[in-house]
């Protein structure tokens, strides 16, 4: 005869890890509250808290929130159980940082990087640089409940592999999940870069939309999408890949990828730079040439005001097509966002449906170079708190599992 | 002293929803597997079970899946608990069907349609087709557990209530649960009809795939997007809307929206029926052209083509941007499909970046008609026996709430 509490089935709808959510989301924080909310038998409750408790995910306040008769305990989330560690790899320059499980930094350093190197050799550098900063918040790799890294290219994302990323040639199914499981006994997810940066910038700051779009205007162009709340990577992972949408009228600019007319020869960053500098203006980059914007330069301007135009063509389309709640220009060219957003503006608007731009918000980024490494905190922290992975890891732990990791208080 | 199954919380997460799930996808058909499954106390259990049962939504099938001592009863999900009446409405036809709760169509029917007419008169109408259908089955208004409805026009989908919708005008913010709600005690849910169509062709045909359009060309155009395997609708209700999207080189092209190269004014049915018949040819709608390319009309043939080829330049940044695993042609036009499909594929895999188009499937509807009524069938189901809406029913019936359905065996 079975009895509650005995021989649970390790995938139950209300394992550990959904009673942790509850006490994370502060809606069931005594032992009581939690049989009351999840229907559990108490004996069961009492044995989920323990897991969470030996896991050091959760720990005992002490406090009450009764009134009267013996005080129940209180339970809550513990932030410091661990820390995530991750990544912004850039075309150039990168940026890293280490974060609480609540997905507050606790140390974040900026980087000039070539990412077109060997991944044995980036990866190698971003393994010591991960190494100091632990170092230097006195935690131990043992420490580290998940891995986020961001890279200039499409991904794979269920295999965290680069899939034929234009500029990073020797990365084209390199498993980096699988180079750091050499190192650390931890979850590792890897996303292009510019959806962690549409994540960071709708969890921070435009929570109350279901829909948005975040277009990096950078040397090229990309966009990530978020569609009710969640990221659409696409079937390959290669969603929001629109620098290579052709426009019309420009058939005489042929693209590194062999198309013409594309955006992000027409628009993007180098190829601004590229003209202005056959212009005898000094732009190398899109910093430089948000430099000359800055400085007044009237040619600078108008390129940028132009490629504005390019790009709201291009948007206008994507408007009526996915009726996004807000837009969001991120990359180093949106700092000379009033030229950037003017451009857009003008065209995206006069094109697209009058119900499709209704209520559309349009800014840009308000987090900058930090959306990336924000936004890979907040990925990786949903998922090593999601119930079933807080299951999974608990079963793989109470089932004697080898594990480096070891409870201590 | 609380003790488990004792004044449980209503929105606990194992409901008598939850437990219904599990036994309609055989995963759990035992009280006793139910307990081991779920963790909950087996009086909970007990509980959950006799609300179903009280309600009809699961039925003690006998029999017994054990091998030795009293044989435990095995509980099955009873498929004809109630109906679903839906109704995809056409600008000139309308289909509607009544299903069981599995999704099976019970009796369909297709109607010549004006949906430009008044709600009230179009209501009126589809309340009495609805009446017929009930009485064809043998079935009462108190079997009905949800109706779904589809409308060519954008819909607010929470409040069931078209916007702003250009071929219906009488009917922006009309309520359309309201209305039903006079003579129908279940929820109603009204969509784009674009968007039922591709979740019933999703769901039927091209499960395999998370990210799939569903375009239809017919009269206009408009597109459907299953994003992971849910429904985009936009922040208002307005995604899809692609038929107004600004083609290159048709700028002497002035669409009845107001812009000028409209997708939908040059290749979408009207107007390719227009072009046609002032050349002469007897062509007043999409079905006259699709008879004209049917019967070797080679001006006829030649406008398909070319209607393909402006629609594939539009979905060449439609799989930029969203990266699909399939595209599906519908619509009245698409019966032409050899030539349209053949333009289409001709420019946007021109278009595309290679890596979109890698695994990118395309083909024409198989559903055809059906699309809509199946897709609305489904909706409709999984609202009504999704966990959080089986529990508020159970809620509403045991808390003696008046209700008109009476419990009968």
């Amino acid at each position: 005869m079975l009895t509650a509490g005995e021989s649970q089935d390790p995938t139950s709808p209300v394992g550990a890890g959904q009673v942790l959510s509850l006490i994370r989301d502060g809606e069931a924080v005594t032992r009581a509250d939690l049989a009351r909310r999840t229907g559990l038998a108490r004996s069961t409750v009492a044995q989920r808290v323990e897991a969470l408790l030996a896991h050091q995910l959760v720990y005992e306040a002490g406090g009450s929130v009764s009134t009267g008769g013996r005080p129940p305990t209180v339970l809550a989330f513990n932030r410091s159980a661990g820390v995530i560690l991750v990544a912004d790899l850039g075309a150039t320059h990168s940026r890293l940082a280490v974060s609480d499980l609540a997905g507050a930094p606790l140390r974040e350093q900026a980087f000039d990087t070539d990412v077109t190197r060997p991944p044995e050799e980036v990866l190698g550098w971003l393994h010591e640089r991960f190494g100091a900063l632990l170092e230097d918040i006195g935690r131990e790799r043992d420490d580290v409940r998940g891995i986020g890294i961001g890279i200039p290219a499409p991904v794979a994302f269920s295999r965290g592999e680069p899939v034929a990323p234009p500029m990073m040639p020797g990365w084209d199914g390199f498993s980096i999940p699988g180079w750091f499981s050499h190192y650390y006994d931890a979850p590792v997810l890897v996303d292009n870069d510019v959806n962690i940066m549409a994540l960071g910038e709708h969890w921070t700051h435009w929570r109350d939309t279901e829909h948005l779009l975040y277009v990096k205007v950078g040397t090229g162009i990309g966009c990530g999408i978020v569609s009710g709340r969640r990221i659409h990577r696409g079937a390959q992972g290669a969603a929001g890949d629109i620098g290579h949408v052709r426009l019309a009228g420009y058939d005489d600019v042929v693209c590194r990828c062999g198309n013409i007319g594309c955006l992000e020869e027409v628009a993007g960053g180098r190829a601004l730079a590229a003209r202005l500098s056959a212009a005898g203006l000094p732009a190398k980059t899109s910093r430089d040439v948000v430099a000359l914007v800055r400085a007044g330069e009237p040619m600078a301007i108008q390129a940028v005001r132009e490629a504005g135009r390019c790009l709201g063509e291009v948007l206008a389309e994507c408007i009526n097509f996915f009726n996004p709640g807000a837009i969001v220009l991120g990359g180093d060219l949106a700092e000379a966002h009033q030229q950037l957003l003017a451009g857009v503006r003008e065209v995206s608007f006069g094109r697209s449906l009058p119900m499709a731009t209704r209520d559309l918000r349009m800014g840009s980024s308000q987090l900058g170079d930090r959306a990336g490494v924000i936004g890979a905190a907040i990925m990786v922290i949903e998922h090593v708190l999601a119930p079933e992975t807080v299951d999974r890891a608990i079963q793989a732990y109470m089932g004697g599992a080898p594990r480096r990791r070891q409870p201590s208080h």
